[in-house]
């Protein structure tokens, strides 16, 4: 049988879920698939702090040397998160001809080119399906199952922490900064929530996904990234109303050469199935021209489902014996081929605080058509607010680009009786 | 660049689209997976019958024996399902040692064995993802992504016809016949539809399935079958007034070493992930140690979706060195382990109707006690019928064992004022 010998860099809460799950699954992992996998070295900070699991203390080191001097080692299994030391653990590995796996969403978004070209140039093997989405499977399916596949489009809640507390605001009519408190209480959220809610943890995955579908490299620098920090009660309750939940949604799209990528809170179409994606559930959603419509759906995060994706790419990559490599049309091509739009078309919800004067609406309509942004539907609401003489005017727009709506926006701005524009939302149908 | 011959058995529907995908994408399959794959011969009936498809008229034979005889070709793809002659086909293919790639679900479903031993014989490969699902990844899924799992439970809307037809009957309060002829006309079912609506489609494609996620082979012939030729436009409605969408769901459990494995019609809550999937769209829905709940969703059939799932597998296959085959642990270890249970545990939906008279709900409440049978509502509806002075009555039941149910019913259809059992459906929470 052939024995496998891994390294984890670190043994927190994945490490602990990857320890358990192949020392308690090895009789099963042996028989199902031919590989006697063993724990070699695991990496801490402390090799003296008390830990719950019982583990053999020969198997820990406080030196990473340890570990790439091992060359018994194939293994090499990163959940450390963030880019230092990461980011030289995983190259060092590869250039030792280690195969690396690793759940680090933002190292890889960063830093892939230099991991693709360590790794060919030992012919070690690069897995990373824990990175996006904890447990679901959508880098296997990227790679192996929709290769017969033209993907034009992608669109993800990738994050579980932005996708819980528009639920709990959603379902329990709570304000923003409720469910952030409580949310971080039950340690759901950071102490700093920022990665999460201003959605460069979205983003970062987004990256590695676009990269994937669209065979092409899509930095975190070319992606739009809005945060779901500004988003109130009342903008969800409208929506309700309107037939539409707000997600924040990890979009990518490819059309010929030209690609677009975007991180932002979205109405999305009850009746659509990313809508009732609730809680801490992540899901993608995607369109190829063979496949069609395609979604997969499950647990985005925590111990045992990232280290189910962690021990399945170490089992997968046990079996593989010449790895593959990405391709990317802008990297192999020069000058790139690819061109990122930032002017996409899009429906929009538009929430602004206007004064109850005659003339109003009037002016507001009239900028929104200079500027070829075309109503499709308007309420004006009735609210506490109306002993301000301060009244809320709601409109849903036909699609319009992106640009159109921001000069309509800013000139919006600029009429005496527009009080603020309290929320710009782009809608999906 | 490594050249993979293919031969195509068959050029209908999914045949076509097959051909159009590696001769369309043929650049992209070269650039991004580095295969040069030729389509080396196509076996049909009739050699000059009309095509739409320009298709080079050599490629055509009418004779297996010119493709088995042909040693450049590395892999037979076959879809032209049926037992016969697929089964020889694919024993000669996987004899001479081609890589079978099979759309087939009845075949595998009925010759899986014969087909491990020859391909374990000549180590040739033996790839099925486009037999279950169409499009949906669900067996590379299971063999590839959820190795570190112990699934325990799998679930499917896994017939594309039978969905449709509820779907039809619920969202247009259409009765099973009209929509059968409505989906016959638009060749959504088969002029003899028994194969789909009686469940047979679905009983292969779970064996499939139940065999892969409990390392268990479940013959078809270890499942409970029942179709959904008996579903009214009532009890969808009533089903509806409950909180319910009416599903034909294949099922299938593991605990410890007891399999149960079923499919037929169930209520299912419109909560549950699985009751938004309409129309001819498909999905699993299962659950693994580590994974937790997890759903895949898309085009459970046509020309094109079927065609990426076969195409993936000739991509796959092309890079695999060693071809890795199914563990089952009730064929490796003799006697089984294995036991399959039909006395499964279940919430029930009762629809009797009976004579409107004093005392027959008391024996029916009677009889369903004796029978350790609880309920948890009762419904009597109001309806045309009352003029005849027979009424419904609606049972939802607490979770009970099939037997004790179906043992309660015997006797309750023996009560003089009940005039029939119209309909007894599992309730899926």
């Amino acid at each position: 049988m052939k024995v496998v010998n891994v390294a984890l860099l670190g043994i927190g809460n994945v490490g602990t879920g990857v320890y358990r799950i192949l020392t308690e699954n090895a009789a099963d992992i042996k028989h199902r698939e031919g590989l006697d996998i063993r724990i070699k070295k695991i990496l801490v900070r402390n090799m003296n702090k008390k830990r719950d699991l019982e583990i053999d203390k020969n198997l820990y080191t406080e030196d990473f040397e340890d570990i790439i001097n091992d060359d018994e080692i194939d293994i090499v299994a990163e959940f450390m998160g963030g880019v230092d030391p990461a980011r030289d653990y995983i190259v060092k590995s590869l250039q030792k001809g280690k195969t690396v796996v690793t759940a680090n969403k933002e190292v890889l978004a960063k830093h892939w080119p230099d991991f693709e070209q360590a790794a060919k140039g030992t012919g070690a093997g690069l897995y990373f399906e824990a990175s996006v989405a904890g447990g679901i499977p959508i880098i296997r399916a990227l790679t192996e199952s929709l290769q017969a596949n033209n993907i034009d489009s992608i669109m993800g809640i990738i994050n579980g922490t932005t996708n819980y507390i528009l639920t709990e605001m959603s379902e329990k009519d709570a304000s923003y900064d409720d469910v952030l408190k409580e949310a971080q209480r039950q340690g759901l959220a950071e102490p700093d929530p920022a990665n999460d809610v201003e959605g460069y943890d979205a983003a970062y995955k987004l990256s590695i996904l676009a990269s994937l579908a669209f065979h092409s490299r899509v930095h975190v620098e070319n992606i739009f990234v809005e945060g779901i920090t500004k988003i109130n009660a009342q903008d969800i309750t409208w929506a309700k109303e309107l037939g539409y939940t707000i997600k924040l949604l990890a979009i990518g799209k490819k059309n010929g050469t030209v690609i677009e990528a975007r991180v932002h809170p979205a109405l999305i179409k009850q009746t659509h199935p990313l809508a009732s994606v609730r809680g801490a559930y992540n899901a993608i959603f995607l369109h190829g021209h063979a496949l069609g419509n395609f979604m997969l759906y499950g647990k985005g995060a925590g111990e045992m489902p990232t280290a189910s994706a962690i021990v399945s790419d170490i089992i997968y990559a046990s079996h593989i014996t010449e790895h593959k490599f990405s391709t990317f049309e802008n990297t192999y091509k020069k000058p790139s081929a690819i061109t990122f739009n930032t002017d996409w078309a899009s429906e929009y919800f538009i929430h602004l605080k206007v004064k109850d004067k005659p003339g109003v609406l009037s002016k507001i309509s009239g900028l929104f058509g200079n500027n070829g942004v075309s109503i499709a539907s308007m309420m004006q609401k009735q609210t506490e607010d109306d002993v301000t003489g301060i009244v809320p005017l709601v409109f849903i727009t036909h699609e319009t680009s992106e640009l159109s709506m921001k000069k309509a926006i800013e000139q919006i701005k600029e009429i005496g009786d527009v009080v603020e524009v309290a929320s710009l939302l782009r809608v999906i149908d």
